[in-house]
C-alpha cells in the first residue's frame, strides 16, 4: 500500500489538525520590519495609538505560520499529504481577530468540494477550508486554499 | 490641507504603482525554510523532481513582497495612504506563474469598490485589486484585498 493520497482518495468533510505554533514577539517584530513595516506591527507604542491597542502579528505573518504548521504536518505525517501538483490560490482569506506575542495558534482543515477536471484527467482540484485558533479557541483567521492534486495512474 | 485619505477622497477606478523588487535566491531559500519547507522551495535539485523544474518562491513569499512593496509605497508617498482601520481580508488570491530567483516584481493597485456602512458611519469598505508581474511583464501574482478604511470626521 502507497503513502501517497491521489485526488480520488481524499474524503469531502474530512478534517486534519495542525499546530500549536507559539508566536513570539521577536518573531512578530521580525517579520513586519522585512515586509510589512507599519509602526502598529513594530512596537506597543506605536499600536497604542491606533485601533490595534497593542502589538499585533502582520496579517501576512499569520499566513505564512498558518503555511509553516501545514506543511510541518504533512512532513510528520506523510500518509495525509495529497500528490499536489500545486495551488491555485486562496478564497475568502479574513483576519478575525488580532493574533498577539505570546498567543498559541493552532489549525484545522476540513475538504469541502472536489471537482475532477474534464480538460485534464490527470488532476483534480480540492477546495478546502482552514482556520487558526487562538489559545482561547477564538477563530483569528481563515481561508479556503484552491488546490490541484493528481488522480490515480491508471 | 491635509495629506490623510478618508473614504470620500479615494475613487473608483484609482490606481497606483509599487515595486521593483528584486527576489534573490537567499531570501527565496530563507522563506521557505522558515514557513514553506517544501523541498521544491528549497533547492533546484528537488524543485527538478516536480512539475516545478527549479527553484520558484514559497506563494506566501510573493504574497509578503507585495506587502513589502506597497507599503514602502505608503512611507515614500504618504499622500496616498488610506486612513486605514485594518485589512478585513483577501478574495481571489491567485498565483498564475512561479516566482524564480532572479525575478524582478512590481505591482498595480486598482480601486475597484466603495462601499459606505450603514451601522458604522465613521467607516466604509474600499476594495482594491492588486496584480504582481514580473520583469517579462508577465502576471504572477492577483488578489482583491478588502480594507476599512475612515470616513472624513463631521
Amino acid at each position: 500500500m502507497s503513502d501517497i493520497v491521489y485526488f480520488e482518495d481524499i474524503q469531502i468533510g474530512e478534517t486534519h489538525s495542525f499546530g500549536p505554533h507559539n508566536v513570539s514577539r521577536e518573531d512578530v517584530v521580525r517579520f513586519a520590519a522585512e515586509f510589512d513595516p507599519q509602526p502598529f506591527h513594530l512596537s506597543d507604542k506605536a499600536a497604542a495609538q491606533t485601533h490595534f491597542g497593542s502589538l499585533s502579528a502582520s496579517g501576512w505573518h499569520t499566513a505564512a505560520l498558518c503555511m509553516k504548521m501545514m506543511v510541518a504536518n504533512w512532513q510528520q505525517n506523510p500518509g495525509i499529504q495529497a500528490a499536489s501538483l500545486g495551488a491555485l490560490g486562496i478564497d475568502e482569506l479574513r483576519w478575525l481577530r488580532p493574533v498577539r506575542p505570546g498567543d498559541t495558534l493552532r489549525g484545522t482543515s476540513e475538504t469541502v468540494e472536489k471537482k475532477a477536471s474534464r480538460s485534464r484527467p490527470e488532476m483534480g482540484i480540492i477546495k478546502t477550508r482552514v482556520t487558526l485558533f487562538n489559545q482561547n479557541d477564538e477563530p483569528v483567521f481563515t481561508m479556503n486554499p484552491i488546490a490541484m492534486v493528481r488522480t490515480r495512474p491508471v
